[in-house]
């Protein structure tokens, strides 16, 4: 492989990530994997960022066209001509999950030298989303309900807390308390009980692979009227009860993954609070894939599962 | 009646309107009406901002806590002790429906000189709400798709197109598009055929009495990524596919009425740019209150039915 175009990069993997998402594109014919890091080893002749040697990492967002609204508004991840995971042929042929990736310049980040590569891999993809839902919704100091202590979840809370808010988590396993407390929550409920709750939060993330039950979690006890909820991804189709939502005056807001610049400011926030994912790592090989992806269908994987390269 | 409190105004009525919400409270042993004007004829010892002989309107929302976090924040909609038409015992035997209404002082508006009891009786509920979402979500120059021409779409088509926006209405009756046009819309299609629309809208106004089908809305070439969907009533649960809302980014947004600040912008809004809701007067007493409500039920009001004092 090669950067065949002039703005390409060439990028030798080192680390690279598995994720729910990956599951979904199996038997669609597609190189797997959206959350790489690795050396550039080759760059086209028109890249001026980007060195031979330089750690970067990538792989959700691959382009978008640079001349819509939304790339003019530094919107990109809503371009209609994005190129994310899956999305074009060509990014069907190129993925992380190998020995090389291949990225655009710009759609590939230096990672901060603090954070190590086991901890930059899981914070490409839907890491990313947890960052910017937050930094677009939380002011410091309102309180936040985290649903689902998972992948997402745990780097949630540590995103919130360490943005000043009050972290509040809703987990189905009471166990889970203590680490959830450890990564930063001021509170703990039962998911099957948010009604226990102290005081209603003020932004709502699910966080967990379902939704939870709406009518418990929309009612103004636990999320407080003209609260946020925030859906991290879609499960299923969302049977919202529409009374308390309009009485309660909520707003339902999608985010994916994140913009370039924000995905930049997420890195240099993480590196800023030493914000880590909990990770178990697997070998680049196919026993360690295949170990990995058993463990991640199963849902016991603590949080994050990323395989490094021999 | 009179205004027992020392910050309240007895107010005779003059004009009261019938609202599908009105119909909702029909059985629950309380006095109708929630969009009400007429003159004050008695005030409270300590009220300062009304005289005897003003004309004013209100009734939706009645009262607040005035100190929560809402309230000092000017939201005071959201008020956990917000008291709004059928909420308390008090509001249940104080409707616009009747000769008298009290009000508090500061929860009913001077009607500005230019505009006439009939046009400013709609103003005073759910129209509200229309000009609140609308100035709330919308720039000049962007695209707003409204839904439905009824008593609430048709004021919104007109408050959109002031606001500097480039309306498209949708609605399942051809014969509607020549007013739909009139109201200030430069684009008209079918309820069915959304996909036929020109140009994605940036914000989606949901201003019918039944939810549209969703999938055909929640689509990027009708619906812009990023844009925002804004549901007027509640009529039902909120089926809404989670893939589409996701990958496009969408945000839902539920709005109640108006706060106290955007009513009264609201009103001098409408007396700047001259907009009138579309009314039909009937006569306040027994007889002609059955026949609005009969013309509501049946859904044939255009598109507001205003009662009239003898």
């Amino acid at each position: 492989m090669s950067a065949n175009k002039v703005n390409e990069v060439l990028i030798k993997i080192t680390h690279t990530g598995l994720c729910g998402t990956d599951i979904h594109a199996i038997g669609c014919n597609s190189v797997l994997g959206h959350e790489g890091i690795g050396i550039v080893e080759a760059i086209g002749s028109e890249v001026t960022q980007l060195e031979i040697g330089d750690r970067v990492g990538g792989g959700f967002l691959r382009n978008s066209c640079g001349h819509c609204k939304y790339c003019l508004n530094g919107q990109d991840m809503w371009c209609y001509d994005r190129d994310i995971f899956m999305e074009s042929d060509g990014s069907r042929q190129n993925g992380t999950l190998a020995d090389y990736y291949v990225g655009i310049e710009t759609y590939v980040y230096k990672i901060p030298r603090v954070i190590s590569n086991e901890h930059a891999t899981p914070l490409q993809c839907t890491r990313a989303t947890v960052y910017s839902t937050l930094i677009e919704s939380v002011n410091p100091g309102q309180r936040v309900g985290i649903v689902g202590i998972g992948g997402l979840g745990h780097l949630a809370i540590q995103f919130a807390a360490k943005m000043g808010a009050d972290v509040a988590v809703f987990s189905s396993t009471a166990a889970k308390e203590e680490e959830a407390r450890r990564f930063g929550a001021s509170e703990f409920c039962l998911l099957q009980e948010p009604g226990s709750i102290n005081k209603p939060v003020d932004v709502l993330v699910i966080a967990g692979s379902a939704y939870p039950e709406w009518e418990k979690f929309l009612d103004k006890k636990v999320l407080a009227r003209n609260g946020i909820v925030i859906p991290l991804s879609a499960p299923d189709s969302m049977n919202l009860p529409g009374g308390p939502m309009l009485f309660n005056g909520y707003t339902m807001k999608m985010s994916l993954v994140a913009t370039r610049k924000v995905h930049r400011d997420m890195l240099e926030f993480a590196a800023l609070h030493s914000i880590k994912p909990t990770v178990e790592t697997f070998e680049l090989s196919d026993s360690g894939v295949a170990a990995a992806l058993n463990k991640l269908k199963a849902g016991t994987m603590r949080y994050r599962g990323v395989l490094v390269a021999a």
